[in-house]
């Protein structure tokens, strides 16, 4: 972990979520890394449901995913999430989506979140959520 | 169709709506459900969309389905929805989800809403809405 | 818990479960549900994956929900589920959905499933899984 | 349109789609993109249903995607997808994500899939959904 600030989910593949490749549908990585993000923000102190709560919605703006291997029903997953560059109005969250069972990597994410005001205008991010989030930078 | 007010909507089963048993998940009938309901009160002149905007919202209170035969992907898929009861704060729908190329039955279904205010209260439904449900209620 | 026997999963609500009504939305009780239902299984002794993987299909042929209270993004929700009646080609499961931090029911659900060989066709179920079953049938 | 080969779907945003952001979730339109991408092919007589049924599967192997504006519950959203380059193992899709209604561009998005045989390994596309596919190739 070389000192990366980074937080971990695990979650089953949920039947629901299998297609009939048999395998994770592709679209529910994204719902799998929002799940890490969400976690890494609570361990961090910036609870995104507080955050909304507040007037601010951070909207997903870029997403890109790159798929290495396949996840199957009932197959146990990891998701790791990290912050990667953070700014006024902007946090970039990096993703790794692993198989415990045997350390495969399944997936390589990132996605770019923009901070908005109730009216879905591009607004500062909450100057403590901002500090917290420059404290914790990292890459992979 | 025997004099019933009813309203169809037709739609291809998604890649990302089957699972690995090679059929189309369970839970994403109630999702088709709503799309012919939401067609049917369009049809009916009592659109959601501001029905919500009205401060209104119709939440499901009750849910059956029964499941007939199963739908593939990409298969066309024919829902249709009809007004089965209705009252001041409650409205029943009942569901017919049909394969139209062989005219197999696929599900039977109902869902009974109740109308909530902006602080999730039961409350009446608008005089306007409630008399043109009143005027098309039936049953299959 | 007065002798039944149950099997208990917790999850968070996620982002993407939730509707524009600001709850979690109707259908994916059925997924939770699901997810509750696997790991019953898997606590008896009897895996789906293992299951299906021996050419056995557990479809749902039907389901109903009764909804009480409302499901928020983030919430910790608890679902418990367990076998109300057990024959040689049908297993039915019921199902509470609560939130532990009030105790509120969220939720009450059932749904029949039927045994399938890999034609689609009716079959009986593994003697094994069938005896297993039939040793915890309980009600609520 | 200018002599490119594309193929637009028109669908409405179902009301399981939104989030409690009030507008449809991002994972969504991989999902929109995929059911364009599936008329595509259809409409070039590569026929996806057929293709899988033949013994070879077109898997996500990489995925981006640009938000430029949300899409609202009931919303007429329309989705252009074309083919940008194809080899033959590998072919790469682009897509629009437009609403008609005030004409507001909500999303470009590009994936690339790999032809993979029933082993899951790489392997060539048949040679005449190849010829096919080479022969509308084109970039925005």
């Amino acid at each position: 972990m070389s000192g990366r600030h980074e937080t971990s989910v695990e979650l089953r593949v949920r039947y629901g979520e299998t297609d009939q490749m048999g395998v994770a549908y592709h679209a529910h990585y994204l719902v799998w890394c929002e799940m890490a993000r969400t976690e890494h923000m609570r361990r961090l102190g910036v609870r995104y449901r507080d955050l909304e709560e507040g007037g601010i919605k951070l909207a997903v703006a870029e997403a890109s995913l790159r798929y290495a291997r396949s996840a199957r029903y009932d197959d146990l997953v990891r998701v790791t999430a990290w912050i990667a560059d953070v700014g006024s109005r902007r946090v970039t969250f990096r993703y790794r989506v692993e198989r415990p069972e045997d350390n495969a990597l399944l997936c390589t994410a990132e996605t770019a979140l923009v901070s908005l005001d109730h009216a879905n205008r591009p607004t500062r991010l909450p100057d403590a959520a901002l500090a917290i989030m420059e404290s914790v930078v990292g890459d992979a």
